[in-house]
C-alpha cells in the first residue's frame, strides 16, 4: 500500500503533504485515517511547534472520493461512520494542541475546501480555487458548510453552497477563507515562514493560545471575560512568560530553553 | 382594493414584486399580509424552486407606512401586534423551504433594509442604497438590527444604526450584505440568472441545504457536527443523489425527474 | 499625582484622554481605575449624549504596564484582580449607556487593541497602527481576543495573535475594527463630528439602540427577534418618539427637549 500521507519535519515544523494521486488526494477512509494517526502523532509530539499541511499534483484535495461513496450508497451504517470520521478529523484539527497552516497549491473542493477551513491559518497559491459544489451532484455539502460559515460571510457562504461555483485564490483573501496569497513559486516558502514566525514564540503561550481561541468563539461575551482572565493569569505564572517580560524591559531577546 | 403585490412566476421561479406606489412599497399591515400570504402558498408549491423577491417604483422598500404608524402610535397591543406580524414574515423567509433572492433596484430602508438582510442572497442596481435610519425620528431600527448584523460586521452596522447614514450598493457588497452589484439594465437578468443556476439543482438537496444553514448558524461548532454528518448521510441516501455521482462519474449530466 | 486622564467636555460629548506620558499611556492599575472612575460618572450624567475615548503622546496605548506585571508577578491574587479590572473596565464601555468613540491617532498595542475594540466605533489616523503582541514575550493576548475576534474575521484575529505581527490603520478598516481613516491633522474633527450627528439623534432612542445592540448579539435568531419587537414597541411609546414621526411626515425638524 503506497503512502498516501509523507511527514517531513523541518525542526520544530511538521509538514504532511497528501500524496495520493491516484485520486487526487481524495479524502477517502485511507486518506482520513492517514491523516488522524499523523496528527494523533503530532498531538502528542512536544517537539513539534506548528504543522502545515500541504498536498501535492493537480489538487490540493477534492474532497470524499465518490467512488467510495457510491459503493457505501446502500448502507446507511457505513456512509455515516465515513462522515463522523471526517468530521471527527475536522475537530481534531481544531482540537490539535499546534497551530495548523493550509498551504494549497491548486484547487480545494468540498471536504477539501473543509479542510482549509478548519485549519487555523491558510496561505494559497494564486491560482488556487475554492469551492463547495457537492450541490452539483445532488449532495449538499452540509458539513463543510460548518467550517465555512465560520470563515467566511454568511451570504458569501451560502452563495457558494447553492451555487455550487468557485472563487478564486484573491477573493477568498478578500472574504476571509486565506491569510496570504502568494506566487505559485512562492508557496511553500511563505507557509514556511509563517509557521517558522510561530515556532519561534513561546510554546506554552501558542498552544495555551490557540486552545483559549478555540474555546471562547463559541460563548457569550461575560462567559468569555469570565474565563479569559483566568487564561491570563495562568500565562503570567509561568517561569518562561516572566523571563519574557523581564527580557523585554532590559530590550533583549528572551533567553528560553 | 388594488393588488400591492405581483406574482409572476417564471418556471420554477416565483418572482414577487412589491407594487404598491401610492406608499413606495412600504411594509403597511396590508403588504406584511400580502406577502405572508404569498409565501406561505410557495412554502407549500413543490413546483417552486427559487423565490425573487424584487420591487417596482423609485423605492424598493422604505420600511414601515409611517402614517400606519402614528394611527397606532396610541395603541400598545395593535402596535406590537404590528411588529410582531413583521418579525413573523422576516423570520418566514428564513424558514421558507426555498432560497430567496432580494432584487433590489432602488433605496432600502429600515424595515426595506431588514427584508434585504433576511433574504438568503441579495443582487442589487449600482444606484441602490441602504440604511437604517430610525433613529433620525427617534426610533432605533432594532428589528432590522437584528438581520442586519448578521448579514454584515458588527461595527459597520451599529454605525448605520447610530447616525441613520445610508451606503452605496458598492459598500454594501464589500460589507456581505450584497452577493453581486450590476448595472441598472442588467439588474432583472442577472437576479433571474442567479436563479435559474440554483433552480438547475436537485431541489431536494437546495430545500435540505438551506434548513441545515439556518438551524445550524447559531450552533457551537461541536453541536453543528453532531447534526451535520446525519444531514450528509439522509442526503446521500436520496436515490436522486446516487444518479447524480453516478452521473458524474460517468462524465455525464444526471438524469433528474 | 499627575492626572492620568483628562476629561473634556464639548457640549453633550465627553471627550476622554489619556495622558500618561510617562507611561505612554499604560493601562496601569491607576490608569484603570481613572478609566473606570470616569466611565461611572459619564453613566449616570443624562447630560452626556456621546463619549469619545482619545489620547495624547506618541502611542495611543501599549496595554497593560509592564514593569507593574513584572512587580505582581509572584503574586497570583494581585495578577487575578489586575486582569479582572482591566476586563471589567472594557465590559463597562461595552455597558456604558452612551456610546464610545474610540479616536486612535498613534499604535494601539495588546489591552490597548483591546480598548479599540471594545469601544462601538472607532476612527484612526492613518499613521495608527494595531497589534495584539503579547505573545513576543510568551504571554498570548487571551482577553485582548475576546473584544477583537468579536470586531474582525476569525483567521486575521488569530494570525495578529500568533505571529504578534501589527497592521496598518487600512487594513484595520477593511477587517472591520475601524469606521473611518482619515489624515492625521483631521483626526480630531472626523472623531467630533461623528460624535456631533450621533449626539444630534434623540438620546433615549440611541440609548435603547445601544443596549439592545449590545443585548442580542449573542442571542439566536428567534430569541433576538422575541425580544426586539417589544423593544420597538416600548421606543414608539415614546412621547419624543411620536414628534419625530409627526415631524417627518409634516416635513420638518423635530422639536425635541
Amino acid at each position: 500500500m503506497p503512502d498516501l500521507l509523507r511527514r517531513e519535519d523541518h525542526g520544530a515544523i511538521a509538514r504532511l503533504v497528501l500524496s495520493d494521486a491516484s485520486r487526487h488526494n481524495a479524502l477517502s477512509a485511507g486518506m482520513i485515517a492517514a491523516l488522524r494517526r499523523a496528527l494523533n502523532a503530532i498531538a502528542d509530539d512536544e517537539t513539534i511547534r506548528v504543522v502545515i499541511l500541504a498536498a501535492e499534483g493537480r489538487a490540493f484535495c477534492p474532497g470524499h472520493d465518490l467512488r467510495e461513496l457510491q459503493a457505501l450508497a446502500g448502507e446507511a451504517s457505513a456512509v455515516r461512520r465515513l462522515f463522523e470520521e471526517c468530521s471527527a478529523l475536522m475537530q481534531q484539527i481544531v482540537a490539535l494542541p499546534q497551530p495548523v497552516i493550509a498551504e494549497v497549491q491548486a484547487v480545494a473542493t468540498a471536504a477539501g475546501c473543509q479542510l482549509v477551513a478548519s485549519c487555523d491559518l491558510a496561505v494559497a497559491a494564486e491560482r488556487a480555487r475554492f469551492g463547495v459544489n457537492g450541490i452539483n451532484i445532488g449532495l449538499f455539502c452540509t458539513t463543510p458548510m460548518v467550517a465555512l460559515t465560520r470563515a467566511i460571510p454568511p451570504r458569501a457562504a451560502f452563495e457558494m453552497l447553492v451555487t455550487g461555483e468557485f472563487i478564486p485564490a484573491e477573493r477568498a483573501h478578500e472574504l476571509g477563507l486565506l491569510n496570504r496569497v502568494v506566487p505559485p513559486e512562492q508557496l511553500a516558502e511563505a507557509t514556511m515562514e509563517l509557521a517558522r514566525t510561530i515556532a519561534a514564540k513561546l510554546p506554552t503561550a501558542v498552544r495555551l493560545g490557540k486552545r483559549a481561541f478555540r474555546q471562547l468563539q463559541d460563548r457569550t461575551l461575560e462567559a468569555a471575560y469570565g474565563e479569559a482572565a483566568g487564561i491570563m493569569c495562568a500565562n503570567l505564572m509561568d517561569a518562561d512568560t516572566a523571563e519574557g517580560i523581564k527580557a523585554f524591559l532590559e530590550k533583549r531577546p528572551p533567553s528560553w530553553a
